[in-house]
């Protein structure tokens, strides 16, 4: 093996690492720019840079240079070892296989669209159960036959099985559940319907000077308007997306300061080893554990708000006048239980992928009929939240996830929640008065340690692996519970 | 040969086209998104993605189905013959031969922006004699090595040669050059600086509510801000650009129609034929043709006006408030000389393209040598526009697109303005009463009109044959002096 061939491989990878970032691009563009009678032909232009992308992807000339690769050092390795593990997953998957899950993920997706809109389980339940049989059939091309839902959670997560995740979801559910229903008994209410005529141009403002502050590089960077806030890229140029509601503004703020954590991630993935594992992101919990730190640990934190509520109030000076302090503060950290997940507060977040776990692992099992699962659901439900939907629309149709088949995802968030929790406690040993930056909106030192402790690793670490590494201890959700009642405790439990 | 044949063909040249819209959408994005620092990503991605177009254009398929395809019909017929030539001239060309010309491009556009600066001419010219020489042996290459001048036109005006270009432009400047000394002798004089404080989003509603009454589809395409105004895109998404100055409302507003000119057209373009030559459009000096009848013969007419005007001083009662309607009318049709081709007007803009032609005829033809461009310039400058520049910056080195190694596209602009007028005279023998239409705000006769005539027609035809067909006329720049007579005379020759 020569540096030769390692070169050789790396601009291989690149090519499949660029086609990728343009068909990023091409996304979100489509979410924020497309006129609406030219989806079309972006539909056409996407699929042929995908299969340009696969084809990239499969070439057997990487598949040679791994083979005879030995990495001369550390960082070689790790390219090796991922890269090995990529040309795995897509070339032992045949084309028309890969071809004949997207026309029905296509399918399924319009499918959900109209029987949410009419809360028909049934009728999305045939596209669901061939979702279900291509998940289980492409484990058994990858050689997961036996474990399919691990897969499913591996190809998120790489590391994490569903055997750990029942045991840590487990612990938790027994910290969270006591936890909540002392919210849910207490007389304190966050005030409602406080935040009212709100300007978008202003609440434009005053999100950027909160995401600057906070390290965003808009350098690197850019946000803007879609339907549904998201954030696209990888390290050199990230779109970050948001929407504006002038009866809700912090609806705008934290979904934005959300999407800022999934961008800083990104944004302080090491440019060198752009296009290579090295400078990828270490799957889906990690990627949401710094999304939730910066909008949770982090923005709805005493500190925070000690600098930002002043210059908040100074360009909302009427809409504001009315609102104490202490009312604001707890508009900021409201719990109350709801059915969507996306509008849960953080502490019955969990619950809602607790239940959504539950119910992928009866499924993937076999425990769990399909055709049963609207029933089940509704029984999680009550048992988590305390709720049941009379409705599938809102209930088990609520996710777009299941519809494009994406199966082992959710578990992802409650995973990133832990983790950031787990490293919010770490940063707090290694920086105890951290929280006084923060009140002088200097956030540096934080972003700082996770460029260096997280961002700079890259794909060095899988996650489990990397939580042990930079907080000494294995992944737990006794940080997350703590960190729980650390912050909604003072608040409702006085 | 079998119809699947015919299919096989199309599908692969819609897979160069996809790929030329995905380039476009990148570079669109790239002058009106692209943050700062991500310049070199986006680079890296237009590279790799001009590799694969470059891939998909020269597949040996293409040239196999080409050699045995027989047509059956005349819309076969069109599309066997427009893909040979692109196959041709795009298999004639080595690829390294392509590589080597996009690097000197890049570093030729580099030295000609320090040159520009410094107004130093010197320092660009051998980056211009390369261009040059690249020039000379591309025409050689395509087996025009006789011909050289006449390939360079030719890529950009199929059919149109350097001779015919010599007696056109020679017959318009004998009928344009007493025109403008006259206009120069006139006392009359567009009053200057009465434009003043045109807040932009005011513009910006004037500028939509003018476009889309012209025809635009903004379903099918959008406008944005971007340093120099373009239009990019073909047929299903048109994204047109402007730029706004609060103390010169008719640039944006002109430079806007003149874009949605351009975007009308492809719009225009069959969308069932989307991919291939019936479906693009058929050269520059037709699409410039286009981009000119709506900006000049439409938008500077008294007819326009007496629709938009009142609208006009509606969104801007204080800012015109102090102008007359003739004087307004006089500064929609100021004419005056300037060095600066881009800042002309449409009377003197046409002895721009004069000089730029003569230039470029005299280069390829070995009777001017590159260092002696600047002294020509003046020299004809002076001749044309009875102006000499003081520096090159204003001569010689203005333009891009010498930089960037595009000869034989200057003289697409006016044949455009050839076009358009010739067009505009057969469709008022049509149509006598066209422009009362105008001032009732409908340009829906015209726009139909030019779909059928031009826009539905693709590359069928070629320019000179095009506008035979449709004024059963040859060109002639009669009509264009007759139309510039007709403008003009009544305003500064009473």
């Amino acid at each position: 093996m020569s540096s030769g061939d390692y070169q050789c491989l790396v601009s291989r990878l690149k090519r499949v690492h660029y086609l990728g970032t343009a068909v990023g691009l091409l996304g979100w563009d489509e979410q924020v720019n497309l006129p609406p009678d030219s989806a079309d032909l972006r539909a056409e232009q996407l699929a042929l840079l995908a299969e340009l992308q696969h084809e990239a992807a499969v070439d057997p000339q990487i598949g040679a240079l791994l083979k005879n690769l030995v990495p001369v050092n550390a960082d070689q390795a790790v390219v090796v070892r991922e890269a090995q593990r990529d040309y795995d997953r897509v070339t032992k998957v045949p084309a028309s296989f890969v071809a004949e899950k997207a026309r029905h993920s296509s399918a399924a997706y319009h499918a959900w669209v109209a029987s949410k809109e009419k809360s028909d389980f049934a009728a999305f339940a045939p596209f669901l159960q061939k979702h279900l049989d291509i998940a289980l059939q492409e484990a058994s091309l990858l050689g997961w036959g036996d474990r399919p839902y691990d897969y499913a959670i591996d190809k998120h997560d790489p590391g994490v099985t569903s055997e750990k995740l029942t045991a840590l979801f487990g612990e938790l559910q027994a910290g969270l559940v006591p936890l909540v229903r002392a919210i849910a008994d207490s007389p304190v209410r966050a005030p409602i319907g406080v935040f009212r005529g709100f300007p978008i141009e202003a609440q434009r403002r005053f999100l950027r000077e909160v995401t600057e502050k906070l390290g965003f590089n808009y350098r690197r960077g850019r946000i803007d308007v879609s339907l549904h806030p998201f954030c696209e890229g990888a390290g050199a140029d990230i779109r970050m997306t948001t929407r504006f509601d002038p009866d809700n503004p912090l609806d705008s703020l934290f979904s934005s300061i959300h999407e800022t954590g999934h961008g800083l991630y990104e944004q302080g993935l090491p440019l060198k080893a752009q296009g290579t594992p090295l400078g990828q992101n270490a799957g889906m919990g990690v990627h949401e554990s710094q999304s939730r730190l910066w909008e949770n640990q982090v923005a709805r934190s005493h500190s925070f708000w000690a600098f930002f509520e002043p210059r908040f109030r100074g360009i909302f000076p009427q809409q504001l006048g009315h609102v104490s302090s202490d009312e604001f503060y707890l508009a900021v950290n409201e719990v109350a239980p709801t059915l969507i997940r996306v509008d849960s507060d953080e502490v019955h977040y969990n619950l809602h992928i607790l239940l959504r776990f539950e119910i992928e692992r009866r499924l993937f099992s076999g425990e769990l009929a399909v055709k049963d699962l609207p029933a089940a659901w509704n029984v999680l439900s009550q048992d988590l939240l305390g709720l049941t939907p009379d409705c599938d629309r809102m209930g088990v149709l609520q996710d777009v996830h299941w519809a494009s088949g994406s199966f082992g995802y959710f578990p992802s968030y409650c995973l990133g929640n832990m983790i950031a929790a787990q490293l919010w406690f770490t940063v707090g040993q290694v920086f105890p008065d951290l929280e006084t930056d923060f009140a002088k909106g200097d956030f540096a030192r934080l972003l700082g340690w996770l460029r260096t402790q997280i961002h700079e690793q890259g794909r060095r670490y899988q996650a489990l692996e990397l939580v042990r590494q930079v907080t000494g201890e294995e992944l737990t959700p006794k940080y997350l519970l703590r960190y729980l009642q650390s912050r909604y405790g003072p608040l409702y439990l006085k």
